[in-house]
Order: C-alpha cells, then structure tokens, then sequence
C-alpha cells in the first residue's frame, strides 16, 4: 500500500505545525495543495516537488494526488488548520476506492478555531459548535437550522467562511437568527489573518459584529451566555470558580 | 509583565505537538501540570523544573503557576489537547487579575477531536458540535438540552467525558436522547487513548454505541444524517461529489 498523507499546516505560520506534520512533509516527494497553501510553505521545504491547484477545483485536486500517488510516489497533500474540519480528509476517503493499493493517512492539524480561540482569550472553554456560512454545498435554510439550534441550546459558536463577494451579507443575515433568541450584548469576536502577516482580532456584541463587514480569511466567534470580557479578552467560564462559590 | 503561557500538548504523545508548543516549554523555567500530562513530557523536557496536581485540582494548579509567574519566573501550564478546548485556558483569565503584572499567552494544540477525528477518517468535515457529558459543572438538563438540539439541526458531535466512575449510563441517556430523532444506524465512532500507547478504535451503529461501555480516556463520535462508512472509514461528505453529481 502507498500511504497518501493529508497534513494540516495549522492556522498560521510554519510555527502551529506539529512534528508529525513536519515529519510528513519531510518524507514525502510531492506535496499537493491549494495555491495560498503551498506559497505558505514553499520556503521551508524548497527540495520538494509541489503541485498547486486553484480554488473551487477541489475535486480535481484530490484526484492529481491520488494519481501521483497510484504510481508509487509519497505524496503529502496540505491544508491550512485541521484536514478534517472543512478540509480536504473527507473527499479524498470518497475518492480513494477508485485507487487500489493508496491508503489515506490524516494528520491532524490546529484548526482555525482552536488558533483563532486562543488569539482572543479562550471563547470554547464550553460546548460549542461549528458552523460554516458557505452555501456553495449546503442549502441556506440548513445553516440557518443550525444557528437557531446552536442559539437555543447556548452553545459559543465558531462561524467559518463568514462572507465572500458573492455572500456580503451572510453574516448580518446570521447575526439576525441569533439575535431572534440571544441577548444583543453577547460577547462576540473574530479573527483575521490567524497567525499570519497582518492578524486582526477585535472583541465586539453581537448587535456590534452584525453591522462589521468582515471577508473571507476571518473566523468569527459568538459567545455564549456565560462569556465575558476581562481585560480586552473573550472568556467562556467553563465554571470551576462558580462550582467553588456553592459549595 | 511576565506572560504565563498556556500549552497545548496535543492529543497524543510528543510528535502531536507544535514547533510553537515546544519552543514554549523550552524558554520555561517550570512547567505546571496535571500529574498525567507532567509524566508525558517528562523525559522530553527532563531539565526542567516541574509540578505537578490531582485532578479535579484545577484552580488550586492555576494559582500555583500564577503565583510563580507573579515571582517573575517563566511558567509553562500543560494541557491535554488544545488548553482552550475544556482545558485551563479560561481560568486562568479568570484569575489572572489576582497578578499584577501576570499576563496570559495561549498556545493552541491538537484538540482530542482533531485527533481522534483523524484515527477515525474524516467525521467532522461538515458543521459539528463539541459537548461534554461531565456534569461536575453543568447541569444535567443543559447537556439534554444540547443533546436534543445537536440531533434535531444534524450536526456531527463530538462527545467528551463520556463516562466516569460515577457516571457509567450517561453515554447510554446521551445515546438515548439522540436516538429520539436519529436514525438507529447512524454511523458513529470512538477512539481511546488517541495517539498514545493502548490506542483503540471502533466504528458502530448508533443503536450499537448505546450499549457499548467507553471509559473516560474516550472520544465518542456521531455522524450526522449524510455520515458514511467507507473501507472501515467513518466518513461525513461535505458535498463537493454531491455538487458535481447536480451540476
């Protein structure tokens, strides 16, 4: 069997990567990826063969290192945060019995919500849940389901893909259903750029990030009704303190 | 001011861990930690002065290391996973204000779902929830409650604090609940002991998971309605086939 490793690079930089993902990498002859991904780690490994495909050809791109590595070669295909949160892991699983003899391997990564998490404060110290507000594979009135759902029963939320030039108001629209049951001074955040060139964070209320144009590169958090702010920091209490003054 | 940082280990044993994890206990004077997590990284970083608590400690450890960083000395707290993710990042920015002079810096890991994901396949590739069973700390109706709306919006959940000692039905109420509004054979998994020695993995039915004893080392995974078994793969699409197949 030829193992076909798909990585995750972490948020940012070279730094949130793990040894394994290192190691991976290292081992491999071909390194796969999405264009952004691949200029993110051109420099560190310059030996290697990479391949770099555009966006929206996702399908394509799992199908080029599946081939590459049905002839024998150690190929390593990337993606930003974890590979099996709105990565590239589960397509290729798809894909793969069309391959006899490659086996898939996931290496897990930082996810964008975990990096982003900790650039805030710690707002998933709680149940929370994520939810992407991209509608190019899954209809509008499911991601509202959700975010109703998730409002109800208090969970923080991670939002990823929270705008693109065609969606510009997905997330007032979102802020909008959340608002339906949640107190417009919830504590919210979001994140840019997550530990990369140019990282933004800012800490808002929900009636605050409803009215905040925000793109593409931007994960957004929404508290739950315990979180607050101490000190300029975005804290869901998980509830050690509030166990110690009952007892 | 003196930054504390707070380090996630990852899911696993060392090569789960970031460059940015290392690099972080190896500036640290003392690294602070459940007893657990201390032996795990003992070896690795053997110079290092270290202390280590009990469980269910928690606000004991983080005073500890708070009152060291407050001497001036650079302290590293470890946890399991990600710190942010049910770990002490939280309580520690709620205490933090006790030091003047004592700021926190959060290192995001590998969370025990990232990782247990990836021995699984792929099942958090699409909108998914984070839910603890643990009740030391919230109540049992809210878990329902969470329970109830994670099933009714299909997430994909995963389960944390399965069981304890004290709480050996609680994955089988869980389980319960779900099957009010899942199908019985909905695809679920579970993995033990993630990337550290002893570590199992198992793929079942739903209505099969509900009988089946976890112990408290366990991640629990759900599918939601679209999750798909794939070669032993426990496989939730995020839909790119299912688009080429409409267009």
């Amino acid at each position: 069997m030829t193992k076909l490793a798909v990585v995750g690079l972490g948020p940012g930089g070279a730094h949130d990567m793990t040894v394994r993902a290192i190691d991976a990498l290292e081992a491999c002859d071909l390194i796969v990826g999405y264009t952004t991904y691949i200029e993110l780690i051109a420099d560190q490994f310059a030996d290697k063969e990479m391949l770099s495909t555009p966006m929206r050809k996702e399908v394509d791109r799992c199908h080029l290192a599946l081939q590459e590595a049905a002839k024998g070669r150690k190929v390593a295909m990337v993606c930003s945060g974890d590979p099996g949160i709105y990565g590239m892991a589960g397509l290729l699983f798809e894909l793969v019995s069309e391959y006899p003899g490659v086996e898939i391997e996931v290496i897990p990564g930082v996810s964008a919500s975990n990096g982003g998490a900790a650039v805030l404060g710690a707002p998933l110290m709680h149940d929370w849940c994520s939810i992407s507000l991209s509608d190019l594979l899954t209809p509008w009135e499911k991601i509202e389901a959700r975010l109703r759902a998730a409002a109800e029963a208090d969970f923080s939320i991670s939002i990823y893909n929270p705008s693109s030039r065609k969606r510009a108001d997905y997330l007032k629209r979102a802020c909008d259903i959340l608002l339906e049951t949640k107190d417009p001074e919830t504590v919210c955040g979001y994140v840019r750029n997550i530990g990369r060139d140019g990282e933004e964070a800012r800490v808002l209320t929900l009636v605050e990030l409803r009215d905040t144009p925000v793109d593409m590169f931007t994960c957004v958090f929404i508290g739950n009704s315990q979180t607050v702010l101490i000190d300029g920091h975005m804290v869901t209490p998980r509830g050690y303190l509030q166990r110690e003054d009952s007892e």
